[in-house]
């Protein structure tokens, strides 16, 4: 075959199509699963997939794959993909470079002639996001076995809906039990994405090869104290809600700190209280907690230190704190088989490219479950991610588009 | 006369009356300025004071006065009142104490055989609560001509509607600029209601004098940092407005305990943070603060404090910290002529007494500026005020009155 060519022009055309259907106006992104605009987005993807000849099918979860047939259709095929949902008020760029740049890595090793002899199966893996129903690689984790029929059942999203009422009225139907995979059910998997942290462009490298995907853990701390007249209640007497949630999220940053790891990170972006108001002691506060690290025992000693400080905290200052668990997942090494595959790659286009871990959790994480599996990021404006100001240039998504490309080939050869 | 009788059973009956009227099922009340339970809870108060012959005047902003017309109506009045207006998921307590309190002390004397030299002037003020317009006393500072008429026409509800707007619907009209009341309007002011503290209970005192009143100051600070992907933006690299907002909330709690005097209080009773979503490093915060004390050098102290650490805060985590001033009020002390009569009236009555200051504010902070005014405090249950569970007993309320009944025949003859 010749070397296959990316088309950017052509790839930046479809990102723009797929970031104007969005929930919010422009340069906003908001694609909440299952909403009307991550349905119209899913068709305009589909659409493109079946443009170009692959072959779609969607799953009970609305995971939704395009299968390019090989040479030995009956092989494990080589798998790749990413997500197309988006939190409220988001970017452009993240899953979405994964899902329209495979894309169109498929399409460029077709105008290059190539001819896979294992088939590639494109995947569009339903809400990475955890927005509506609090946890996220939702497609991902049904396929790897991870979440079972009846835990999937009892999921509820934001609105009051459930998962099985909210899939039935995007048009997925058929029993959850089905969607899992088989382990090796892919040969390998490797997802393209934005690097949503800063050392790419920082080091001025084009591609980043990951070695390895942080382990997410995530979890409400609910405090209960007692309520009272901002104006009466004495100091001493006071059992703040608030006071001692501010202190666990501090907790939160220096343990996260203290590891001394710059893959150790621990964040709140979520704090509530109640009864809410300027002239009353908060009676109740609610925080969300989110720690990550490349490395489970080091990212279970930063829990254990958080965990204690609630004790503590809670004991001090007479108020009753309530750990609840949402996930805690193990994190993944990627398979040096696809990190090689991406490294030759790199080597093949001439892109500096450097190994790093991703502290963000991506679907591959649970695909890794099941699949050899490996990332390839792309450099983003400032680390940026999240925000409407999200920005990958043109040039860094089709270097990426063409190190998958690239890799792919070697990969289904 | 004889001496004035307080018929408990019938001033529990109306309180309870009081209490249904609320936009929250029981035994929680809410009554926000001028929504349905708050407009008809005025009338139910307006028809009781008419039952009783008092003439009913309302003035622009909606305070409710019901006249004793005095043997010597040429001289200035005596005062007496509260508000009716509550919090969100308020007890029923609260300000309803010294207007339904007033109006059952007026009528015994009256039943007493009992006619006053001076009128006594039962008011009912506008939103004591900050809840609608984020100021707390909104009809007190108009009578005491703190607010005038153009800062009244700025003031916006939390709906978005103004306070005109709010108070056409409520059927109050007329110019803002004809509420205040001239120095001296009233001869002495004198306001019945719950202690929301524990101090009374815990010493099994009947009732206690109020000698000074807080000097409230509220603000909010709102904290500007940078958001981004929970897992991916490294811990050094962060300017996480959230962790800044709770140093500044701890800040305001250790420099308000740290003047020594139980007299000063600091709370932090709102904190919202953007965007809010457990994967994202919060953006931006913002959290209103509320400082009290009786002694205002004390209380400009702590104020400074906060605003030193807001400073300090903001440089070390590299985010803007911008405080926007709410209200700064002065503290009162209480009239020694008003003092020496309740203390009289609980002596005649036999009831145990303490001087106190009042730590929460209230109208009588406003009247305090046209009149010489005190405070007739009882106990509530715990000290818990602004909450369902805020309780007085009938015994105690019926105390209250008395001794309010007796003061107002020594101020009005």
């Amino acid at each position: 075959m010749s070397r296959p060519e990316i088309d950017g022009q052509r790839l930046t055309r479809e990102l723009d199509a797929l970031a104007a259907i969005s929930e919010a106006p422009p340069p906003a992104v908001t694609r909440v699963v299952f909403t009307g605009a991550d349905r119209r987005a899913r068709a305009y993807v589909k659409g493109l997939c079946e443009e170009a000849s692959f072959l779609v099918r969607e799953d009970a979860v609305g995971n939704t794959f395009a299968r390019w047939i090989g040479a030995e259709p009956e092989l494990a095929p080589v798998g790749t993909g990413s997500h197309i949902d988006a939190i409220p008020n988001a970017g452009r760029y993240d899953g979405t470079v994964g899902v329209l740049g495979a894309l169109e890595a498929m399409r460029a090793l077709a105008r290059a002639g190539y001819q896979p002899r294992r088939s590639i199966d494109l995947a569009l893996f339903t809400s990475e996001e955890p927005t509506r129903f609090g946890i996220g690689c939702l497609g991902s984790r049904f396929l790897a076995g991870l979440l079972d029929e009846s835990s999937g059942e009892r999921l509820k999203g934001t609105d009051g809906r459930s998962l099985n009422e909210a899939r039935a009225e995007a048009g997925f139907h058929g029993a959850l039990s089905s969607v899992p995979l088989r382990k090796g059910a892919y040969s390998a998997f490797v997802e393209l994405h934005i690097e949503q942290g800063p050392l790419l462009e920082r080091s001025g490298t084009a591609i980043g090869v990951v070695t390895a995907i942080a382990a997410p853990a995530s979890f409400r701390v609910i405090v209960e104290g007692e309520g009272g007249h901002a104006g009466a209640v004495l100091m001493p007497d006071r059992r703040d809600a608030f006071l001692a949630a501010a202190e666990i999220a501090l907790t939160v940053e220096s343990a996260a700190r203290g590891t001394g790891s710059p893959d150790t990170v621990g964040t709140v972006g979520v704090c509530e209280v109640f009864p809410g108001a300027v002239n009353s002691v908060p009676s109740r506060a609610r925080i969300e907690v989110d720690v990550r690290d490349i490395d489970l025992a080091r990212r279970d000693a930063v829990l254990a230190r958080i965990a204690a400080a609630c004790d503590e905290t809670g004991a001090r200052r007479r108020v009753a704190v309530r750990i609840e668990p949402v996930n805690a997942d193990p994190p993944a090494r990627c398979a040096p088989a696809v990190i090689d595959a991406i490294t030759s790659a790199c080597a093949g286009r001439a892109l500096s490219h450097e190994r790093m871990t991703s502290r963000a959790y991506h679907d591959s994480l649970f695909m890794s479950r099941i699949a050899p599996t490996g990332m390839i990021f792309i450099p983003c404006r400032g680390g940026v991610s999240h925000r409407p100001d999200e920005f990958a240039s043109p040039e860094a998504i089709a270097d990426g588009a063409a190190v998958l490309a690239d890799t792919l080939a070697r990969l289904s050869a």
